[in-house]
């Protein structure tokens, strides 16, 4: 399994989220690196990684952070491949001020950002994002969408078997 | 030019902020097809629009609303296209609702979302995105970031040539 | 007992929110059917429900979604019913996104909300608009109406007889 | 033209924009009353307004207040008939306030509420409400639906025709 | 102790916050009513006890609600005795909803707004007023101040001495 | 006119604001000082003004500031004498910066706050203070009540005079 | 161990939080007092505090408080050591309230205001502050840099080893 | 004049802000460095400016920008000097990002926060950590802080100059 994504997080404390993203690229047979690097306790860490991540054969980066959450932007500086933000619920704000951090990047320098705490959803855009330049992968997203749309459809034929039918 | 970004956008109003985009797309070499379609005016459009994307050639979609914005959403739901989006500040709330409503979507349907009003971001995403199968485009934006620098390093120079030195 | 409110939800889990407003219609003798049906998942059912909505004899829909709450707005654009918005208090923002996403709908089209969770006013404001033409629910709403001042002029009463006289 | 719909603001400042209402509503052949009509002004003469609405023929209220928005919940609180909610964007929160005064009403006593200063959401919503047992008013917003779907293509079809073809 | 504080609260959950109230205006000697009586399911009521407060002898009132919190402004609306609003942290909001609900009142009705849960400082706000016409009140203040000093002073030297002097 | 009220402001750019205060007192035949007085860049003189306030024939404080607004809690530490606090709109955060730092008081220590911006508010509160023991001030307390109410009903008699007829 | 730094807060119930400030100065061989002061309540104290701080020998001065946190403010205006505030959560607010009454602070009064809870940095911040005349501590902080990259470094081998290798 | 203080900002438009900073600094003698430097579009600059600024002479970093202002957490990653982080108000957020971007920094690397635009107090704050080891500065803080208090009182007088005596 090639490893096009480059999953990297502030903290290891933050993989039990980041696990999430893991498990769902690798359902969709793409393979990943996680780091664990931090934009401020190891800039340089971050920045070698981040510059060399095309070269070194990834094709994504998703960035996972809290708080003032500068990975992804710091990421996004050095390397120009899509990078993708996720916010992380943590401190007193609970993930208002990740959001913030992550989203609201200064023209010329984007994050692709998804909702707080929203690793999966960081997997599913990578693959989509993949899949721009790989049909199989285009399929299998096709699948997906149809086996969340079938697991709803399953739950709402469920709850009407539950539901007092007068 | 190739289109292959599709740019939707919920009101001919958002045009001004959209242009950005279609410019920087076009400094790239990147074509694309600019449509006005409403997640709730015409919902049928914008589904038909989404799930023919893909076969129609378009490779990222950016869609662009303000207030209780769906139109990224809507997409994202028919498409498994990577879809960009744009939070457009309009209305008592100035895009933190659009920004809400355009990032914090549930698992299983992605949104890239960039700051409020981020439409040349939104165009510079779709790039990399792109660019994940286009060393050109690699190049390219390699070649903007250097750009970028040298204007920041140019500003700095000129700011040092106007204040006193004393 | 006639069906004259469709209840749909973005997920099962909703459900025990929701379940307050199955039981609230019911105490007013109006039937209702509840769905699970996502704006995002299964966005085909969601326009199929709504836009026959009110030919299957459905005369108000209460929708409920957290995050970015769409599944109101989707229904609102599919059905000139009125439309009752619920956000669902969830993830990181506890549903002021949900809020954000389902009030600040686009001139042209409504959506009637209600508070964070407030599943059970839904009910009452469907009941409420069910009245319009229905003077046996008018009847009922107010004696409703009077049985809550009831309880709240028990619940004092009762605090006055707890409270020290002095 | 009978009068329907009952439209109460809390100051005569609040005329420009729920203006767009009595339009909109004209346009559907609805009937209004506009009162100005405080909740804490004039108290008396709210109650006495929301305790008659129903009797003296009006189907809907139409509330819309600033700030510490109190009216459509004082209205909620006297009649059985629906009232919508429009919190006003004034003084240094912009609507803010209004919109949590207006939304998040405690059970029991629902307030159907709109985006701030949706005026003419409220105004069409209250045409919904009143077409659940007017299949003229359904029809009519049927047009309506289809006429804004028009307008979006027609807008669609001049930028297509105005964007550079290339 | 005559009674001069009126303290009304939209529910008798509420209670345990307003306790805090009525000892604090106890150990002032300062008397109270407790009431339960709500603005929106016991208008009436609420509108005879605010209307009659200061002829049935009362100084001060304080309101305590939650959510969309009108229960002050009520009475504000129907007493020229100062209102003192105490924003109930209840639902999804945590009293953000009723903070701004209480404070941002319209030119012409003020409520003397604490800080949500702060019924201990509304009934010292109570006191402050009553002292305005009442010397002992204003001598019983100055030692609660000049104890409160004291509290802090001995706390400070609690942990001075565990504190390790190295 | 015996100056019973003492009106503090942490810069005399607030004036254009408190003089509504200043005003509304004077109608009622209150008089006021008027003070400009920093809680940061002259603590001594707020200090000395606070702590002598009720001996120097205050009866009420009314304190307004903006930002960290610190001017009011200042007051509330050095007199017992109910302090008004009026949060003034300046600055990036337009006054809920100001409304948090006034009205979010630690248990002990009230601050009477008034809306952003609420300096009539905040007078009438005053007088309403000072109505406890003054029934003069509460009889012109009603007939200014009387009066708004005969405001609003004459605006709305104007606005029916207005509104076509049909 | 001199004690440079002077740690004030408005609780003893701060301590928990503060104390890993008291570890992280200790850890640089840099000593400090801890007292309770509160803004509010020992205002005279606070004062005296602040104003003998330099010539008690301290050269940092750290302050935390919750809710409308005046402390930091409080000693900023009485020194002209640096003032460094600690907004902590607590109440209703978690902390925004406190975060905005310290770092908003009015032209003239800085206070370097570290993050909701932020302890630690607060420890960290005064030792650069003390570095600055200091190469002991400038070293000792570079090696603390060194530190924080190596931790992170070795929870990444850590990862690494834990994570499946295919 | 030895420039002791170093003022990086994110863009050229950031200057007229940051000029503030620069007049009060040389107000008291203290010389600085300006400089335009990007945590995204020169991150080598920036990592270069900051790791080399204390050996550069510098004892004090002041870094400005706005949105997803990153720039002084960057800069805090690669210096032990103190970093004063000025938040710019731009966009439409107007500030409220950038301050979360600075302030919520994580364990470790501190940020000196002032308020949203406070460039004054960022210079103010940097000429309190050089007074830490400068008596002369001490001084010169002392006299700009008795200017302040008499400015202060100087306009009072002149407020009490002005209103009618009555």
């Amino acid at each position: 399994m090639k490893k096009l994504v480059l999953i990297v997080m502030g903290s290891d404390s933050d993989y039990p989220v980041m696990e999430k993203a893991v498990v769902q690229l690798a359902e969709f047979g793409v393979g990943c690196d996680v780091r664990v690097c931090s934009a401020h306790r190891t800039p340089a860490v971050a920045h070698e990684l981040a510059s060399g991540a095309r070269q070194n054969g990834y094709r994504v980066v998703i960035a996972a952070a809290g708080m003032a959450a500068h990975l992804a932007g710091v990421f996004a500086a050095s390397t120009t491949l899509p990078v993708i933000g996720v916010p992380i619920a943590s401190g007193a704000m609970n993930g208002v001020d990740a959001l913030y951090s992550t989203v609201q990047m200064p023209p010329g320098i984007p994050v692709a950002t998804v909702g707080i705490g929203g690793s999966k959803n960081a997997a599913l855009l990578a693959v989509e994002m993949l899949s721009i330049a790989d049909e199989g992968l285009a399929e299998q997203l096709n699948d997906f969408k149809a086996s969340m749309a079938e697991a709803v459809i399953a739950k709402d034929q469920k709850l009407q078997g539950e539901l007092p039918t007068e």
